[in-house]
C-alpha cells in the first residue's frame, strides 16, 4: 500500500504542529511501505542540515529487505519496531569524511556559489587540519552532524505524515560484523520510520531553568 | 528594538518553508535584541528534540551581554557574528547527566506518564548501566544528543523569523576557562542567533547516491 498521496497534503503541516507532533513511535503499521522515492527524498530534505565545514559526514544505510530485517531485530535487542516499520535507517558517520571535501567545494564552484580559488584554498585548509587532528576530534565532529542530520530527517519524516524512533540501544559491534561495514563508519544510530500503529508515549522534559543559563554556569 | 511581534506572525511558517530557509547566515543587525523571553520559549521547544533514555544531556550558557560577546569573540577566531547576533548559545553535554534520571522519571511519574515502578526500574537501570559505560560511550550519547537539540533550536529560531549560525571551529580550552565551565561538561557547538543583516550563502549538498545505501554498504 502507498501512502504517498496523504502524505502530499501533510507537507504543509506548520512547523510548530511537526515539532509538537514529533513523538517517539514503537508500533508500526507493519502493511505501510513507504517507497523508495520517498525515502530518498526524505533524505534529500534531511542533508540540508548542516555540518562541520559542510563536510556531510552522514551516511545512511537504509535497510526495508524483509529478510535484512530480521537479521536487525536480535542485533536491536528485539524492538519490534525493527521489524514492523517499514525501514530501518541506520545513520553511520564516516571518520574518512575530509576525502569528500574536494568533490563538495568543485559542486560549490560549479553552482557558481563560491570562486575556484576559494575552494581551493579551503579544501587544502582542511585537508590540513584534518590530517593533524586527533581522531577523537573527528569522531566528536561525526557524532554531532549525525545528530543534527538525524533531528531533521525525524521532522521532515513527521512533516509528511510518517512517525519514527531513534534507537541508541543496540550492538553496535555485532550490526557492524553483519551488516559488513567497515571501520571507517561509526553508527550513531537507528531510525526506524513507517505509519505509527499506535501513537508514542508522551515524554517529560526539564524545565528549561536546568538545563540553560544566562552569561554564567551556576555554581556546582 | 523588539521583534516579537513580527516573529510571533512568522510561527505559522509552513514545515518545508522552515527547512528550506535556514540557512547559515553571518552577517547579524547588532541593534536587534531577542527578549529574554523569547529565547526561553526557544530552548523550551528546542528541548522537545529526543534523546538517548530521555536523559536530555544538553545544557546551554546564553551569552547575551555584550561584554562577555567581546570576551568570546578572541575565542571565536574573531567572527564577528559573535557580537553582531543577539546571542550566543554554548551548546555544552554534561558527562553527569545520569544524575537527572531521577528527577526526570519522577516528572514522567508526576505527569501520569508512568507508573512509579517502572519509572524506578528504569532509573535503575540505566544508573546501572552508566556506572559501568567508558566514557567514551558516555561522550558520544552527549555529542549525539548535543546535535539533536541544536538542530531543533536552529529551525525553532528560524520558524520564529530568526537566523542562526552553527560554529564547530573555536578554542574550546580557552572557552572553559574563560567561562569557567566545569570538566563535567563538554563543548559541542556555539549557535549564533539573531536578525540576519545579510542573507546567509548558498551551499551544496552531495546527491543523496553519495550518502545512501540500500540494505548493504557499497564496494570499498
Amino acid at each position: 500500500m502507498s501512502v504517498s498521496q496523504s502524505s502530499q497534503t501533510m507537507e504543509h503541516q506548520l512547523y510548530f504542529d511537526v515539532i509538537r507532533e514529533r513523538r517517539s513511535v514503537r508500533s508500526y503499521d507493519p502493511e505501510i511501505k513507504i517507497s523508495r522515492e520517498e525515502l530518498i527524498e526524505t533524505l534529500r530534505q534531511a542533508t540540508m542540515a548542516p555540518s562541520a565545514a559542510n563536510l556531510q559526514p552522514w551516511r545512511f544505510l537504509v535497510i526495508d529487505s524483509p529478510e535484512l530485517k530480521q537479521k536487525l531485530l536480535p542485533i536491536a535487542f528485539n524492538q519490534q519496531q525493527v521489524v514492523e516499520a517499514s525501514a530501518v535507517i541506520v545513520v553511520l558517520g564516516d571518520l574518512e569524511n575530509i576525502g569528500m571535501a574536494e568533490k563538495i567545494y568543485s559542486q560549490a564552484v560549479d553552482a557558481g556559489f563560491m570562486p575556484e580559488d576559494t575552494a581551493k584554498s579551503m579544501v587544502e585548509r582542511y585537508t590540513g587540519m584534518y590530517s593533524s587532528m586527533p581522531e577523537e576530534a573527528i569522531r566528536q565532529k561525526v557524532y554531532t552532524d549525525g545528530g543534527l542530520v538525524s533531528m531533521q530527517l525525524m521532522l521532515v519524516a513527521r512533516a509528511k505524515g510518517y512517525d519514527t524512533v531513534p534507537m541508541a540501544g543496540y550492538d553496535k559491534q555485532k550490526l557492524m560484523e553483519v551488516f559488513r561495514i567497515s571501520e571507517r563508519y561509526v553508527p550513531i544510530m537507528l531510525i526506524a520510520i513507517g505509519k505509527a500503529a499506535k501513537p508514542g508515549h508522551p515524554t517529560v522534559r526539564l524545565a528549561v531553568d536546568d538545563v540553560a543559563f544566562f552569561n554564567e554556569m551556576p555554581k556546582e
